[in-house]
C-alpha cells in the first residue's frame, strides 16, 4: 500500500490515497491559496509551485495555486488533473526524497490543519439540486400525496432537478440563521408571517463540475464523468413550513435559499475510483441518452449528527450511503445538458437528500420524524421533531478501503435565532 | 427640456433623459469597456475617466470603466449612481462646453453604435424569475387546470418565483438553438425523446440588483428600490412540451435553462422615475412585509415582433405594458430576502411573462395561440402555433415622455435548429 512520509492514522479521512483540494489561509496571516489535506496537515501547493515542483506539469507557470478558489484548476481537464494528482502523490510518498528531505520547505509548506482557516473552495456559478434518491422521493411523496401517488409520473424516467441559489452557499462552520417567512399552517386559515417552525437539514453529496461544455452542445452519458472535478458534502438547509405553502407551481424558493453548507475539502473524482459500485437497477430502462452501461455509483458511507449546547456529545441521527441514489452523477450531467444548457467550471450539482430503505438511513428530519409525528429520541430524554435554535448539525462521509479511508471530513453548521427585520 | 449637443431624434430610445449603461468593444479593436448610449452614439466612459472628467466623483481613481462588466459600478449605492449620472448628464448638456468644445476627445470618445459590439453588460451571479403577471398566471392556470383552479392558493399572497439558470444568459443578437429533450405528448404513452415542438418566447423585464444585502438580513419593502441599479428587457426562451413533463414537483428546469436573452443597455432606475405609476390594486391586502405604500410600477410600453427569413417585415405579435404586473419589483426584493437570502451586485430578478387583459397583450406563444389551438395569423397567410427554426423574436420597450422616449432598445434572437448529440 502506498504510504506517505507524513504519519496518517488509519481512520484519518486524508491519507495519501485521497489528497483532496481546498482553499486556506494561515491563521498567522497571509493570502488565500490552494492546499491539499494529508493527515492532520495541509500542504501549501502555492509554495511547492514557487519552488519549482510542478515545472514538469501542464499547470506550470499558470499561477493557479495562489488563488482564492479552485476554479482555475478546475477549468482544465481530466488528464491535467490526473498528472497533477500523481505529482503530488509522488512528492508525498515515503520513498520519494524530493520534499521528504527538504526540511526547509517542509517547515514552511506544511501547516497543521488547526493552524489554518478553510475557505469556500470554489466560486460556484450555478447550483443545481437534484432529487435522485428514490427512498427520499417516495417518503416525501407518501407524506404529501399518499402512498398510491408517492412518485410523480416523471420520476422514474428522468433525474428531477431544479436550480438552487448560489449566493447563499457557505463553508462548513458558518452559523445559519433560522428564516422567517410566509406560511399557511391550516387549510382554512389565511397565510401568516413568522419564524419557520419546521427547520430541517438535508444530507446530500455535491458534484463539482470541472471542465465546462459549450452552450447548445450536450454532454453524452459516456463522457459525462470526465466533466466531474470532485465531490463535497452538502447540507441543503430547508424550511418545510415555508416550502409547503410556496412551492406550487414553480418549486422551492425561500424554503431553500437562505443557506446551503458545503464541506471545505474537494475529494478528487479519481480518489473515488476504487469504491465504484453499481447504482440500483433502473426499471423502466431509461431513454438512450440516460443509459449508463458501466457502474455509476460509489460506496460512500454517510452520517448525520445533532448536538445542542446542553448535550454532552453529538447524537448520530442518520447513517446512509451515497450508493442508495437511483440516478447517478453521469445521468444528472447528461440530463442537465441534453437541451443545450452549459455547465461551467465550479458549478455545483447536488444529489438531493440521500435516504436509504432503513428508517435510520433517512437523510432529513422531515423523513426521520415523519413530518414531526415521530420525534427523534436523543440523549437524556431530549427529543426533536424539527431543528431548534442552538442545534449543530454535522455530516460526515468516507469510503472505507483496506486499512485506510478516503474521507470527506465534515460539513457542520449551527442554527442561530432569526434576525428580525 | 434638457437637450444634448448630440442630435437625438424624438423617437430615439437614448436621449439625454435616459443615459443607459452598457459594455462595448470597438469593432476596430480594443478591450471591453463601459459606455453610455446617447442618440446613435456610445460615449466611452473609460476615456472620460482617463481625461479626468470624473475626478470630483466617488468613483474617481477606482478604474471602474475599463472593465468587461458593470458589476464594480453596480456594487456602489444610489447616491454614487446619482452623482455619476448627473455628471454624465451635465457633460452631454448642450449648454456645457467641457466635452462639447473638446473636439479631440469627442472624436475619440464618441463611437457610432454601428461601430461597436455590445457585450453582456453584467456578470450575473444568480438569476431569479418571478411569475408576477396575474393575467399570465391566470391564462396558464386556466389552460392547465381549468378556470376554477387557475391561480394557485398562494398566488395572491406572495410573488411566486424560482431560481433560473445564470450560465445560459446571453446578449441580444445571440442565436438560440432549439432544445431536444424528454417529453410526454399523450397521457397514455411512455415518454419520448426528440426536438421540442413547442418552442416559445417569454416577454419579461429584468431588474438588475446593484447594492447587495448581507446573508441573514432581509431588505425592507421601504428600502427595496434602493437596491435596484437598472432594468433590461428579457426573453426567457421556453420549451413548453419539455416543461409540462418535467416541472412537477420542483418546477421548470430544462424547459428554461437552454437560453435566456437580455438587452444590452441597462436603463438606470433613476431614468424611470418620471414614468412611475401605481401597480394594480392588490386584494387581499398582502402581509405587512409586502405592503408598499407608494406607487411601485412604471409605464413601460412593450412590443414583441416575429420575423422569418421568408418575411419581408417583422410582424408585431404582442403589445403589452410593464404596469400590468401585479407584484412590483420592491415586493419581489422584499420577498426574496425575507428569509435571509442575500442578493449580490449583478443579480437578475426577472418579472416573468408580462401579459395584459387584452388578447394581443399576451406575452408568450402559449397564451397568444392558447396552447397552439388558435394559430397566429402573420403576413402572406403565414401562421404560427409555436416558434419555427429561422424565426427571429425581437422585443422592445420604452417610456413615452413629452417629446422624448426613455427606451430599452431591443432584445433579439433567432432560432437555430438543434445540435443533435
Amino acid at each position: 500500500m502506498v504510504r506517505s512520509f507524513i504519519d496518517v492514522e488509519p481512520d484519518s479521512h486524508f491519507p495519501i490515497q485521497n489528497l483532496p483540494y481546498g482553499v486556506f489561509r494561515p491563521l498567522k496571516g497571509g493570502q488565500p491559496r490552494i492546499g491539499v489535506a494529508i493527515g492532520n496537515y495541509v500542504l501549501d501547493l502555492a509554495q511547492l509551485d514557487s519552488a519549482g515542483y510542478f515545472d514538469q506539469t501542464a499547470v506550470s507557470g499558470k499561477n493557479i495555486f495562489s488563488q482564492p478558489s479552485l476554479n482555475a484548476l478546475m477549468s482544465y481537464s481530466r488528464p491535467v488533473w490526473k498528472e497533477l494528482r500523481l505529482t503530488i502523490r509522488r512528492l508525498l510518498d515515503v520513498e520519494e526524497p524530493a520534499l521528504r528531505d527538504n526540511k526547509g520547505l517542509r517547515a514552511t509548506a506544511l501547516y497543521l490543519q488547526n493552524d489554518v482557516e478553510l475557505l469556500l473552495p470554489v466560486e460556484i456559478g450555478d447550483y443545481t439540486d437534484f432529487y435522485a434518491s428514490k427512498d427520499h422521493a417516495t417518503n416525501v411523496g407518501t407524506m404529501f400525496r399518499g402512498k398510491e401517488n408517492a412518485l410523480m409520473p416523471n420520476w422514474l424516467h428522468l433525474p428531477v432537478g431544479y436550480h438552487g441559489r448560489a449566493s447563499s452557499i457557505v463553508i462548513s462552520g458558518t452559523d445559519v440563521r433560522r428564516p422567517q417567512g410566509q406560511m399557511k399552517p391550516l387549510d382554512s386559515a389565511p397565510p401568516i408571517f413568522g419564524l419557520s417552525r419546521q427547520l430541517d437539514f438535508e444530507l446530500e453529496v455535491g458534484c463539482l463540475i470541472g471542465t465546462g461544455n459549450e452552450q447548445g452542445l450536450p454532454v453524452s452519458i459516456e463522457k459525462a464523468e470526465d466533466y466531474i472535478f470532485g465531490l463535497v458534502l452538502v447540507n441543503d438547509w430547508s424550511a418545510r413550513d415555508i416550502q409547503s405553502w410556496e412551492y406550487q407551481p414553480l418549486g422551492p424558493f425561500l424554503a431553500k435559499n437562505f443557506a446551503t453548507s458545503i464541506s471545505p475539502w474537494v475529494v478528487p473524482f479519481e480518489a473515488l475510483e476504487p469504491f465504484r459500485v453499481p447504482a440500483p437497477k433502473q426499471d423502466p430502462e431509461p431513454l438512450p441518452y440516460l443509459r449508463q452501461n458501466s457502474p455509476g455509483s460509489f460506496n460512500i458511507q454517510l452520517e448525520v449528527y445533532l448536538q445542542s449546547d446542553a448535550m454532552k456529545r453529538r447524537n448520530r441521527i442518520s447513517a446512509s450511503n451515497f450508493s442508495y441514489l437511483y440516478w447517478t452523477m453521469a445521468q444528472q450531467i447528461a440530463h442537465h445538458t441534453i437541451g443545450g444548457c452549459n455547465l461551467r467550471p465550479g458549478d455545483l450539482l447536488a444529489s438531493g437528500t440521500i435516504s436509504g430503505p432503513a428508517k435510520d438511513s433517512r437523510g432529513c428530519m422531515l423523513e426521520l420524524t415523519w413530518r414531526g409525528s415521530e420525534p427523534l429520541q436523543l440523549e437524556n430524554g431530549d427529543e426533536r421533531t424539527w431543528l431548534e435554535d442552538g442545534d449543530t448539525i454535522t455530516m460526515t462521509g468516507w469510503c472505507q478501503g483496506d486499512g485506510y479511508r478516503v474521507g470527506f471530513g465534515e460539513v457542520t453548521g449551527r442554527v442561530l435565532p432569526a434576525a428580525l427585520s
